[in-house]
């Protein structure tokens, strides 16, 4: 891995490229940062030619290592208006690691009215002009091309969406049947891509590998405790999927319900982890499904309908609350019904639902009519002005209908916790340089950071105070950057002892002599490094705060308002 | 004039507060820039409760100076993030003077599903549940309003697109005929008002004036010579209106023609001031009109249609050439329409313009769409989804329909003068705190601020280069701000002979002893307090920015782009 790929799609050309040393041993999101920060004023509109899309595997990503096949999408956000990083699984990433590429960099923009596609394989690189893809959904769009080119091919593609530059449009990435389902969903990356008239990277590594280790045997051997670990920290993910955090965050009374007006949805059990694994079973469908080779967590699934019909694949937590719980919608056959079609038309879950509930808390729709949010799918699909607007966020939603209590940071919608209930995560939401994000540290009352372990065993509890909340979110913030940078899926735990294993890894990976500290100095310098390119674009401490709703109207029904001094926030990047 | 009127709406109270001595000497937009960085967050929620709205008379406010009637209204603008001083003409600017009151501020927020009005006389202040006045176009408001309590009073009112706050709304002003033909019309004051629910503040003075002089006498000396100078300087604006720009613009090769693709106008001499003065007088309309008592420029005019029926007032410049040049309409009848329209449901003509052209630039329309257009009104009436995003403005209407040629900076449109052959015009556009603003430091190519007066003759230059054009905007921005403090409209001339003139004014008024030179201080001041309440809304430099197809894409016929060096543009504020 000590090439970066470059197309440029001004001229229709690509360039192979020996890494610069300072790229050699970065990854995924810390790679992304610094090639984003090197080479793409922070200013530029992020949907005109001066921005980049940057795919990039992990450091560890291609090795034995369980859960290490994550892929980082990056590049100037449309939504936010700063650095992103958009994490995914799927198959891709292992291949484009496989083939020796530290990163995929993708650049100008073709003519207009064009639209394209990369093919990538051990023999080269061809960019082919692919028109007759225009307007095609991701599902049509991925069996197209793997007709078309072989069914080795993993596709990451745009829907109509990002062709639309639609700012809450995702990129879709083919999992391991082959099926887009899986998401780099936030930020509007999708747009960004369209906006350049590439419809589909897609990339076959063949018999090509070049993954190779200082010491294999050394390697191998740090699995197998890995794997029972994270095995037995998350059988209830493995059992339930994501939808098992449906019963825990509602019991903390912090699931987003009616536009974040509740903290506690009384239709909760009608689209928890159970019933989600019991319709499953029941329909022939797949549970405990990994999201990419090497997968031991196994969280993801595919739905059918009553039928037993192929109906949606990765129904995650994040998607049941927020166009679930939080539009009112107690029916997991409606939510996988937006949620394929989220994912087949290429705009982000999170986003969708977050714009619909504050559609419904303009008084456009009632809550919960479900009904009225198929329908609004339809017009999302006809690209009429309504469906423009609900594709753009829930910001826009916001503005255009209106209404001020709008779930948002820097312009991304707030995933499925209300930061009044889980205040740690209302740091990472306030402070990220991704704005809110449901993959940035999200924290839970009582659980800690790597600060836990260092201490005397006691435990940090339930708001236990401004401090701890900041000092847990910058833990976990810190610590799921190096997850996104090695390639690991953060589910195998952002703790200490994690660190210290991954520089372990990286050592017989790449003949390093790295510690757990150095991976927290990882994680530091990115978030620094992102910080940066969001200041230089205008963004500043001004931008990192939660809608004053949250400080402001007590959540029921527990009483709580977010209350996490400001102070001690600001205080939370001097690492 | 020694006292602040302040409006709680939450509490629904009054008070009169006698001002703080930093206040004492400070008037219109200088007073708002200050009110606003003492009392208001400027990280707040501009649609919530933290904001405030301050409408200020300038500090001459009511005196007998001509054109000195003028109204600032001040708030933290929806639209831009920053702080906005809209400037206005109209009949309540001299009665709020001479009632004593240097501002009435507005605070908080009232009951959801209520409205109120204001009334201000010299027995004192009411806050009257007004529900009756709900949806109410702003004609039939301020019909309504003097109806009930006595043509004395003038109305400040919104219409309905701030009661729904929909980030282009405008306030409206009655003029001399009671009409709300005049508006503070940029930056989306009027949702702020709205989302405070106060539809309208009436004022009458009765037979109060507290306006005194420290030497009536010296005072009225001066009056003379400075309305001869104006009157001659401004004879075509009198006689054709600020329609007269249609030609010179045109003629330089800068109108906004099809949203910003062409620099003239094939339609340019169907709606220019000679057509325009012809219709009128035909029809019997008014010409040379004044915008408020004491308006020696009187560039303002009653357009009536066909039959010789009102059809609108106040047909200016900017509205012309951003509903017409700019949408590809060359009738001034369509124009008149679209202009009252805006006028009475409240919204801005130059962002809905500007909008209106970004819509047609997706292709959702043609160019020239006559009928298409007035169809969009009445889409916006309705308050369709359509309707909603044009007026929510140009940038919303640009993300919406993935378009990024999007004539805005800082989320405000740019009105008649294309920045590649107005360069300094595009100077003040890119670096103005109230970000494109037709108000804020308009620079024709060949006339020079009060630098060229203390040369030694020599002519400044078309394009005669980058440091030329920052000290033009400089020079004109600082003295616009000059002229919006003291209540001057700026087309009496924003030069250094008025500075020295108002100087003198202001002895004379207040037995003060200042000098030109003080008056640019203020202005200078005046910007660096509106830049610091931005910069701590989080608007920074890298917000100091034309659209990026500005400095890319030559404008046809004359091939020129926006070329000022950026790294002078971002010395501009090094005084």
């Amino acid at each position: 891995m000590k090439k970066i790929l470059r197309i440029n799609m001004s001229n229709l050309t690509f360039l192979e490229e020996t890494i610069k040393e300072e790229y050699r041993y970065l990854g995924g999101r810390a790679l992304i940062s610094k090639i984003m920060i090197n080479e793409v004023d922070p200013a530029c509109d992020p949907l005109r030619k001066y921005n980049k899309i940057v795919i990039a595997p992990g450091l560890l990503t291609g090795t034995i290592a369980p859960c290490s096949g994550r892929l980082s999408i990056g590049g100037k956000s449309p939504l936010t208006g700063g650095i992103k990083e958009a994490n995914t699984g799927g198959t891709p990433s292992q291949k484009i690691a496989k083939l020796g590429y530290k990163a995929i960099v993708i650049e100008g923009i073709a003519q207009k009215d064009k639209l394209y596609i990369i093919k990538i394989n051990p023999e080269g690189v061809e960019i082919i002009q692919a028109d007759e893809l225009k307007g095609m959904g991701t599902y049509q769009t991925a069996k197209n091309l793997r007709d078309k080119y072989g069914n080795n091919y993993s596709v990451i593609c745009i829907g109509p969406a990002g062709e639309e530059k639609l700012l809450a449009s995702s990129i879709a990435i083919t999992d391991i049947e082959g099926d887009p389902a899986r998401q780099a969903a936030r930020g509007g990356l999708g747009a960004v891509l369209g906006s350049k008239r590439v419809k589909a990277i897609i990339v076959d590594n063949g018999e090509k590998d070049v993954i190779d280790y200082k010491d294999k045997q050394k390697f191998k051997k740090l699995i197998p405790d890995f794997v029972k670990d994270v095995v037995e920290m998350r059988k209830s993910m493995t059992e339930y999927g994501t939808a098992c955090l449906v019963d825990v965050v509602n019991s903390f009374k912090g699931l987003p319900t009616r536009n974040f007006s509740l903290g506690e949805f009384e239709g909760a059990e009608k689209i928890n982890g159970k019933e989600l694994r019991k319709r499953i079973i029941e329909r022939k469908g797949k549970i405990s499904h990994p999201c990419h080779p090497g997968c031991i967590i196994r969280c993801s699934n595919v739905y059918n309908d009553e039928k037993g019909n192929y109906l949606t694949s990765g129904l995650e937590y994040e998607t049941i609350a927020l166009t679930g719980a939080n539009c009112g919608i107690d029916d997991l056959d409606i939510i996988a019904k937006i949620d394929y079609f989220c994912d087949n038309f290429g705009i982000d879950t999170i986003d969708t639902g977050a714009a619909i509930g504050v559609l419904m808390e303009s008084g456009f729709m009632e809550f919960g009519d479900k009904e009225g949010v198929l329908r609004l799918l339809d017009e999302i699909k006809k690209l009429t002005p309504l469906g423009r607007i609900i594709a753009s966020g829930a910001r826009i939603t916001g503005k255009v209908f209106g209404v001020t209590r709008v779930p948002e940071v820097k312009g991304q919608a707030i995933p499925g916790y209300d930061p009044r209930v889980f205040k740690g995560t209302g740091v990472t939401f306030t402070t990220s340089p991704m704005g809110a994000d449901h993959t940035a540290g999200i924290c839970f009352p009582g659980r800690g950071g790597y600060r836990e372990e260092t201490k005397d065993g006691s435990k940090i509890k339930h708001y236990e105070g401004n401090k701890i909340q900041v000092a847990l979110s910058s833990d976990l913030q810190v610590m799921t950057t190096v997850c996104d940078s090695l390639g690991f899926c953060y589910f195998v735990g952002t703790n200490l002892k994690n660190m210290n294993l991954f520089a372990k890894l990286i050592n017989h990976r790449y003949g390093l002599n790295v510690i757990g500290e150095d991976m927290i100095t990882l994680g530091k310098e990115t978030l620094k490094t992102e910080r940066a390119f969001n200041k230089a674009a205008g963004i500043t401490e001004a931008q990192d705060r939660l809608p004053e709703f949250f400080r402001e109207e007590k959540i029921k029904p527990d009483g709580y308002v977010f209350d996490v001094d400001k102070n001690e926030i600001e205080k939370i990047y001097n690492f």
